[in-house]
């Protein structure tokens, strides 16, 4: 069995995914990539979360879309996963869910705005969403081409994925990423609250500005920008 | 005591019903049928899950609703229950519950449209909702009427019941059943958490279309399809 | 130590309402009375809920307000129980909690309408709500006229309080009833999930129309009524 | 290592708020302090709390702001701690947290009527909300400043930090003190589900009135007063 570490990491990652609540009946699968190998590894298909054992997870090649190891059929969704390693060259974990206020606002095809600090300590500006699939589209490659409309709301410096690690798929449900598969479930939850944050805020006060960018920037750079404060020194 | 073994996956689906908050204080009940032999297993009125067993189970004819085999008086609903298996012939397990999204849309007398894939996963098209009885049917035959007006949503091909599992009868609560008593008691969970996506999603934007329908189509087809590809192989 | 029967009732139950969410913050108090006695039975002032033991129970006269057992003072809702065995000679058990969602009609000054059966299999008819006191009415004895805007909510054949066992105290919280002091606690939570069941079908639907009386008066008769035929016989 | 009681009683009041849900991914902090030798003790930066311990709590001068004992560094919110140990001298515990409709009336900029008892019993007023900082005070030292507008909310006798024990920071989160540690965190607890019920009657009834105050300084009174008679004497 090759890359042990990477299958146990995405075993328990994908194991978390459900134990905080962020994956109802199965409705969610992680990934975590090795960059040198040129591969990622990912959940089976369809298999519950209770008997998820690191044999069971399939490593999958980047560039080919092979699977290069593993038993069972990689997630339905691994595409997806696929098209974000190669759009996105520094993410190194991906999270799909269906997280309860998260795929709600994915439902309302609207993009989450900057209604406070807890979203600025995470997410560098409005978790974006993106644009439905046509008809041709959906025939040609569903998962394929739906890493596609998420990689378009990152292009032409519309956003650096590394610094707005989300994204909400119109009608569908949210992606999140990172550095690894660990922090790609912590966005994955972090996103979940901001939604669910941000649909009280605007149910309460319709008409709420986003939050000043002299906040917004502040709470980003304290804990992510060159002279970050936040944490234990090298922690 | 006669079918043991579908007297203990009813008597545990009760159970499921209750662990997983779909049916609060006792406000719930699953059966499932033995078609070969004509009858349906049920639980018994007013005992409480937690001191619920296999012995406690009613077992009852489809046909006449004479209780073949059991101690104690079958749920109340149990005519309901009788008429969905008369209705519909490949239905082999129902689940009622009062949970608390699905009984909000019976109450505002709504269908719950489909407005996402999560909800397209599970049911091709919107989840139906009955009309009220009137003052004539409740007298004659309450429980067994509701069964009526609820195989009314599926007739003359309004809907399939193996692709739209599950239905809101006006002003009470969901119904949803399945292949057998645990996919009853599957998709009256995934009924709730449709219902309360759907729910928030309408409280941020009240007028918000429906999911398109090559996308809402592709998810159920990917699914339950002929060329279905989640899960595993033969799984 | 007197009663220790009742003690031990009062004192279960007062756990209960906070084993199941409806008393946080030691918000809420249970009682449980002995009518051959005239004597009830209540939850100690300000005493949390985990280190709560029969004998910390305190017994007072319906008549004369005296404790006569117990070396703790009784709850400050004292009175208010009180002045509800005086007016409803029928009942044995009350709790007063704070529970969300019946707190939040409180706090809206308004009744709780009959929107579904769930509402209807335990209450005949909307959950009442007070008027506020007055100025005079708080200097006098603030938790003696609590009960006496209660009891006149059913006054004058307003509503009968075995059949309609709640009620919502004007901006402050619910008070509940029943034949004794687990019935009230039981009743205490059928009225926070009725009260959240409605919330919610407001706010899906502010114009939504009370359940048809012939389907309400169904409900509530094949539960309570003189040929009910819920549960088992003798159960 | 100095403060060994201190210490103890800081750390558990920082485990507490993330057992109660107040403080999801380390989002918050608590602090109590030691009056009489000038200093306040508050939860190291970053640190998960399921690791957190006695040891790694650090020391801070009130008056200097030094670090005078401890071996990690502490909260990126100290200044803002100790700012309100500056201006609030009967304060002995602070508690900052982002507890969801705490936080969520923070991001809509408006202050919490009191609505209800619940609210009456604990805060003698409305719960302020700041205003922002202005880009130069986010410049000078946003966490002092953070303090400063909090500090504002109470002056020139707007309320009695004592009896009003919370405030929200417009676009931020919710800060709760008390004469404790302790009191802190109950405060921080109280100050949610407070907000979180008046966020719901407001969606009830958007143009609701004020508690009446006849009832309001009663119920405050009855618990905090002079003549308080809730709770056990001495207790």
């Amino acid at each position: 069995m090759e890359l042990p570490e990477l299958r146990e990491e995405v075993c328990a990652a994908n194991i978390a995914l459900a134990a905080q609540g962020l994956a109802p009946f199965t409705w969610g699968n992680a990934s975590g990539a090795d960059r040198e190998r040129g591969v990622f590894a990912i959940k089976p298909s369809g298999v519950p979360y209770e008997v998820l054992r690191p044999k069971d997870i399939v490593v999958v090649d980047i560039e080919t879309g092979a699977v290069v190891d593993g038993a069972q059929r990689p997630s339905s969704d691994t595409p997806t996963h696929r098209r974000l390693y190669q759009a996105f060259p520094d993410v190194g974990g991906v999270a799909h869910t269906h997280s309860h206020y998260a795929t709600v606002w994915a439902q309302t095809c609207r993009s989450i705005p900057c209604l406070g600090t807890t979203h600025a300590d995470a997410f560098a500006g409005p978790v974006p969403v993106t644009r439905f699939l046509d008809a041709a589209e959906v025939a040609r490659n569903y998962e394929d081409e739906t890493g596609g409309i998420i990689a378009e709301c990152f292009g032409a410096g519309a956003a650096d994925p590394m610094e707005v690690p989300g994204v909400l798929v119109a009608g569908h449900a949210p992606f999140a990423w990172g550095a690894n598969v660990q922090k790609a479930v912590e966005h994955a939850g972090i996103l979940e609250e901001t939604a669910r944050m941000a649909f009280h805020t605007l149910l309460l006060n319709p008409t709420v500005a986003p939050l000043p960018e002299h906040i917004s920037g502040k709470h980003f750079a304290r804990k992510h920008g060159p002279d970050a404060y936040y944490g234990q020194p090298g922690g």
